[in-house]
């Protein structure tokens, strides 16, 4: 599938995916989360080619996910800032840290720990939360088609429907 | 980067994207969140063909994330069901269509609403919860390398130490 057929697809995970559903794309985005920040610590920490890394730190640039600008240390160079937008991946993103770690340990431990700023305590998970503040699962939420919804994702919401009467 | 080479990358959010970074993989999920259960059904909604279905259905059953069963209403038959871990995927696959609902909204609206089963109220949104029940923001968030940590791990968190000094 190519990417501009997915971008087509009117629904937030793929328009999301279009972005973001590549593995480097990910990795990036993890070392900028890690506060990295320049072209040569990027392609250092992943062993990524140059020509790899241009073209995904400019598909995130475009995206408005990551910003480009001078550095604050030398105004020659260049730097990689996530956006309000992409600092807005954060759940995801440790969403799927947390459940790698948790399905795929390494068998020494844990990989990386959480822990909040304020308190030192461990955090304790990534949540879809309730307007009340209660974590809800799967079964607690119901998907409606809203008015954006094209005739797929229609079809996909009827389907559940239909199992569930 | 092969398939391969990104499940030797021993951090949390590679090993969950070399099961799930990549695009008919997360629609496939996606689908299933919605109820979908069988392979036609998944062949006719994401318009997908039946080698590459096939292949990425085996590739999440092996991975545990997905169980293939005899199907409930026909024996003869089968169907494809979320297991505990695949059900565990729920935050990140909400927080990801959420984010693209946000940012790249087709203008119409939104394309689908959560909202809670016993409250009828929307869902508030994914967040990294602490302990203490408060969504927490990168910033409020230390990262710390686990004793299951690489050397290419502590090199990030190291990264992250030695800007924030």
């Amino acid at each position: 599938m190519s990417r501009s057929s997915l971008s087509a697809v009117d629904c937030g995970a793929a328009q999301a995916l279009d972005i973001l559903g590549e593995w480097w794309t990910l990795l990036i985005l993890r070392n900028a989360f890690h506060g990295m920040r320049t072209f040569d610590a990027f392609q250092e920490h992943l062993g990524i080619s140059s020509s790899v890394l241009s073209a995904r730190l400019k598909k995130l640039c475009e995206a408005e996910v990551l910003e480009k600008r001078p550095s604050a240390h030398d105004g020659r160079s260049f730097e990689y800032r996530l956006t309000e937008r992409g600092l807005e991946l954060y759940p995801v993103m440790v969403g799927l840290v947390l459940w790698g770690e948790k399905w795929f340990p390494n068998g020494r431990g844990p990989r990386v720990k959480l822990r909040e700023r304020r308190t030192g305590e461990l955090a304790e998970g990534v949540h879809l939360m309730s307007k009340g503040g209660q974590p809800l699962s799967p079964f607690e939420v119901v998907p409606e088609a809203g008015p954006g919804a094209d005739d797929k994702f229609r079809a996909l919401i009827d389907h559940r429907q239909r199992r569930a009467e």
